[in-house]
């Protein structure tokens, strides 16, 4: 049967992303291999879905309609983990959409890609 | 360490969309619950990245900035798999790009969400 095989995400510059998101989420190039229009990375260690990046020029969307959300354990590990996401090129995106109870942070990667780094202590 | 925790795709419908995608990746909603708004979906056996589901009004790319890649082993499951998530109720994208060596068929699934699955046999 098919399974979720990479998350595909667009990029201006490929090596860029492929240099941040290796660090954010200690990924490697699967068989050593980036181009500058394509690089699939897979989990240094263990099982966990691919991220591939692919040169775009398709725009980011403010609201995306796709877009990934990354699990910390808990509050502290999560603000230490956007503290770390942004010294590695994140930025933080001023989301209007916060619920009063946010769990989420909203950040951007080195290529404007949006995606949410959540705190999952409370489910 | 932060981790990918589930890749988030909009919906019109989203008890739809996930009735759609609970099929296709043999998932099952975390916690058992799903509403009008928002479904986690999880495998149903073993691991492997949750993939969510939220009402969202945010239209699909023709050419998206973020999609899935679902895997299969050769072109035979892939063949056969594009025919199963068709009678579950996607439709092929007449889509603009393929290369001559294509080892992927593009499909949107009942939201309009574009996705690849690919023939992962050659590598």
């Amino acid at each position: 049967m098919i399974s979720i095989g990479t998350i595909v995400m667009g990029a201006a510059d490929v090596r860029r992303a492929a240099e941040f998101w290796s660090r954010a989420l200690d990924y490697v190039p699967r068989d050593g291999e980036v181009t500058d229009d394509w690089v699939v990375l897979v989990p240094a260690d263990g099982p966990g879905p691919g991220l591939s990046l692919g040169l775009s020029t398709t725009p980011v969307q403010e609201h995306p309609r796709v877009h990934l959300d990354l699990y910390a354990r808990d509050a502290a590990e999560q603000a230490a983990e956007v503290a770390r996401l942004e010294s590695l090129g994140a930025e933080r995106v001023d989301w209007d959409r916060y619920p009063d109870n946010a769990d989420f942070v909203v950040l951007a990667d080195t290529e404007g890609n949006r995606f949410c780094v959540i705190d999952t202590a409370h489910g």
